[in-house]
């Protein structure tokens, strides 16, 4: 039961209930009221209807609030925070099931976290990280300036000279319109794999170009456009900090560094429970009607009458919905043309961290998969030991067809051999399954191939007519992330407090 | 109100009522029929629903029935033909505002024809075609051995070297399994843009290379998967002929070689005449669920009970109806990730072909846009004149911004630059949106960008239960096709009577 906050195909571990199935205090109890009283109030008005409770919607609708305009929020789950999701360890503790960390840059879910007095701690990196190749393992010291690399003796200058490179080119793109670079027809006109296969020497480095963009993208290099890549890479700044490769996949000073005490939900929570009764949960809206005087969103149990609304899901989401008017050609196209990544995140639960007493931090990069990374999640207090890994892009769409005791033995072969044999008995092991969630359709974020972002680019924040958009993929710093999803419901907010 | 047989933003000339709103006699009649005992015929039973009047869906249809089987046929438009739609010229002379033409080696879209008691005509080519660019007008003569490129001394030996690279590598990919080439990989790593710019010499051979994907696939050279681009050129024959890009392309002996007399559609006409009430039109198919016993195929009008059901429509809207339980991830990530091509056919009626007097075949190559290929389209007694040119990718998504007096007024300038002041005057004018039509949403066909074909293409017919899959998409030979979808139609009902 619990498995419907997340997953519609039950590829969940055992113990999923808890934590899909958490609900705020404010919309469970309103969502009970309105059920008793629901001939009476199908209904709602308010000025600013908005789909979607995940960071962007929550943001959008209180910044709204605090403006003095009425909202009501549709949520299509039965619990709030979309791509973001705790579960509990037991004790108070919990571990996240999605999004999971913050780092420099990212200021705007900082600041959130410290509005709402959510404490961040450091990301544990306490020793050496694993490298894994063929069934080679070594180890190497994050902490030290040349540690950010995997210390393959074979290809870490490669490295070095790839991701400078790359560094340079994107700073030619415009985080806010990538489209609008000056070489946006090259790079758009082109992979990530073609560009890394004209400007690299050696096969082993081309190996480990996947292994970086399955857990960032979800995908395989081929999928990706060159642009959208480096869009990634300009975005992982902010106004003041231009954006390198680095500070999006590294722990130490980059998007890793930080994570939430309570989970990274807690912040979607607690947003949720500042407003209370206009949160309504189980209510996947399936139609918008525009119409002169004002627009009407239909959900499955309540039909809001607003002013203005805001979609804040991904596009493949937003194109499920119907409209009326149709959506113009830009916006519907980015309903079949910007897919989610293929993401799986899998736990292992120990009593202990026990890699920690062997002097290591836990963070693994393999070439050999399923399991790419892996990240220590224990909370703050290291009790108990936990383990996260991402299985992603062509890993997670192999994956997905194993059975379920085949699943669970090539993740903990994986963990053994990253972290010797104690890593092959967790006391539970979990599998979060992004990509057959019904209400995510993948994750981390929407992935733009090529032609996408030059073509339907400029219709991601585009409104229609009374319809806004929101969430990480209209971003412009920090698209694809958390704090992507809260600038762009601030973005949004104010876009609608303009016009209304 | 024509319109809606195509359009859902009115984009249609003025004509379109005539062509767009027919009806076969049967299915209209028990359509009639139906409406009046509504309250007691909301469920019918058959062994197989088929979802989609095209030529996939009728073909099926048809099969079935000759094998004994029971179907009912669910078409979302108030028409039969899908991609394929007849606009009389008066006088029962018609003239097609989607798919046209047919070639040697599509074979089943030409027995079809014969056992329909359709005849063919030869597409006019008689004289010399237009070469267009940039201001400068010249003609070649397409029946000599070299007049099949045009005659750009620029670059006509580029454009024979690549044509001929491009169909050496072609024959290493299989046409019902283009990810199982043994290069697939790389194939399907890179766009044609990177292979395009990496395998020619000249900034105005590059410029042509648009001028054929838009006509052929709707897109920019940047949008398609070289694999996918392969496949489409290997597909250009049959199982004794192996495909080549020039068939694909040319009229003499190619693709565009014949017409048929009363147009395209009728063949569509004649398979649902036959069927008679088993088609059901106006009936947009909302649901699918799968059951112990059976599926149940809910539309708006009619729910179906069946054993089987074949889902006959292009993968974006085949992922627009809701499944339960819901769809294996690889046919889903299909919906988004195969777009329909961006395609607008424009077409000027005039009284008689005079292009024909001056010695031109009515064929047109064009750099400048928005009309970048040109053909004659004239019944076969050439009366009226006809002519029709395709709008496609980045020009047709820049056309669609434009107001309709702007609109015609390119299309009427491009025809005069390339046929004289005379054409400038057309009796009538007309364009067929299938960008804007809800029921297609694109054409010619689904696009595959980098890597969608080697992780999604084997979903492409896989069946899922008791949902199989047809459409030329589902094709080998002629994939994206007329003769790809009957193909696919006679291979979907073969699939169900194996099991039924």
């Amino acid at each position: 039961m619990g498995d419907q906050g997340i997953s519609r195909r039950g590829l969940l571990g055992g113990g999923a209930a808890a934590g899909a199935g958490v609900l705020v205090g404010g919309p469970a109890e309103a969502d009970a009221k309105r059920r008793r009283r629901r001939r009476r109030r199908r209904v709602r008005r308010a000025d600013v209807a908005i789909v979607g409770a995940g960071f962007a919607g929550l943001t959008a609708a209180s910044e709204l609030v605090k403006a003095g305009r009425s909202v009501v929020v549709l949520e299509a789950r039965n619990r709030v925070g979309g791509r973001v999701l705790n579960r509990s360890l037991g004790a108070g503790e919990e571990t996240e099931r999605g999004g999971t960390f913050t780092g420099p840059t990212q200021n705007h879910i900082m600041a959130l976290a410290k509005e709402l007095g959510v404490e961040l701690f450091e990301q544990y990196y306490t020793g050496e990280s694993v490298y894994f190749a063929d069934g080679e393992r070594t180890t190497y010291d994050e902490s030290l300036p040349t540690g950010t690399a995997p210390p393959d003796p074979l290809i870490v200058g490669e490295i070095a000279a790839v991701v400078t490179r790359l560094n340079e080119m994107s700073k030619e793109v415009p985080v806010d319109a990538p489209w609008e670079s000056p070489k946006a027809a090259e790079y758009d006109g082109q992979t990530l794999q073609s560009w890394v296969d004209a400007n690299s020497f050696s096969e082993r480095f081309r190996r480990i170009v996947p292994v970086a963009t399955r857990p960032i993208f979800g995908t395989e290099p081929r999928e990706l456009s060159l642009l959208f890549v480096l869009w990634y890479i300009a975005a992982s700044g902010d106004e003041n900090n231009v954006g390198t490769f680095e500070r999006n996949f590294n722990t130490r000073d980059g998007a890793q560094m930080f994570r939430f005490v309570g989970g990274s939900q807690l912040l979607c929570l607690k947003l949720a429970e500042q407003l209370g009764r206009r949160v309504v949960l189980r209510s996947p809206v399936r139609r918008i009607v525009q119409g002169r005087k004002g627009v009407r969103v239909e959900s499955k149990r309540l039909t809001v009458r607003a002013k203005r609304v805001i979609v804040a899901v991904p596009p493949v989401l937003a194109g499920r919905i119907a409209y009326k008017p149709e959506l113009p050609e830009g916006r519907e196209q980015l309903g079949v043309r910007l897919p989610q990544g293929r993401l799986i995140k899998v736990t292992a639960i120990y009593d202990r961290p026990f890699w920690r007493d062997e002097g290591l931090t836990g963070t693994v990069v393999s070439l050999n998969g399923p399991v790419n990374v892996v990240y220590d999640d224990c909370p703050p207090d290291g009790s108990p030991g936990v383990l996260f890994g991402f299985v992603g892009g062509d890993e997670a769409r192999r994956f997905l067809t194993l059975p379920a005791d085949q699943r669970r033995a090539e993740v903990l072969k994986n963990l053994s051999d990253y972290f010797g044999p104690q890593a092959s008995s967790p006391r539970e092991y979990l599998e979060t399954d992004w990509v057959s969630a019904k209400w995510s359709r993948g994750g981390p974020t929407g992935i733009a191939g090529p032609g996408t972002l030059m073509a339907y680019g400029p219709a991601l924040r585009r409104p229609f007519g009374r319809v806004h958009w929101a969430g990480t993929e209209t971003s412009s710093y920090w698209v694809g992330y958390m704090d992507g999803a809260i600038r762009s419901g601030k973005r949004v907010a104010e876009e609608i407090l303009e016009v209304l």
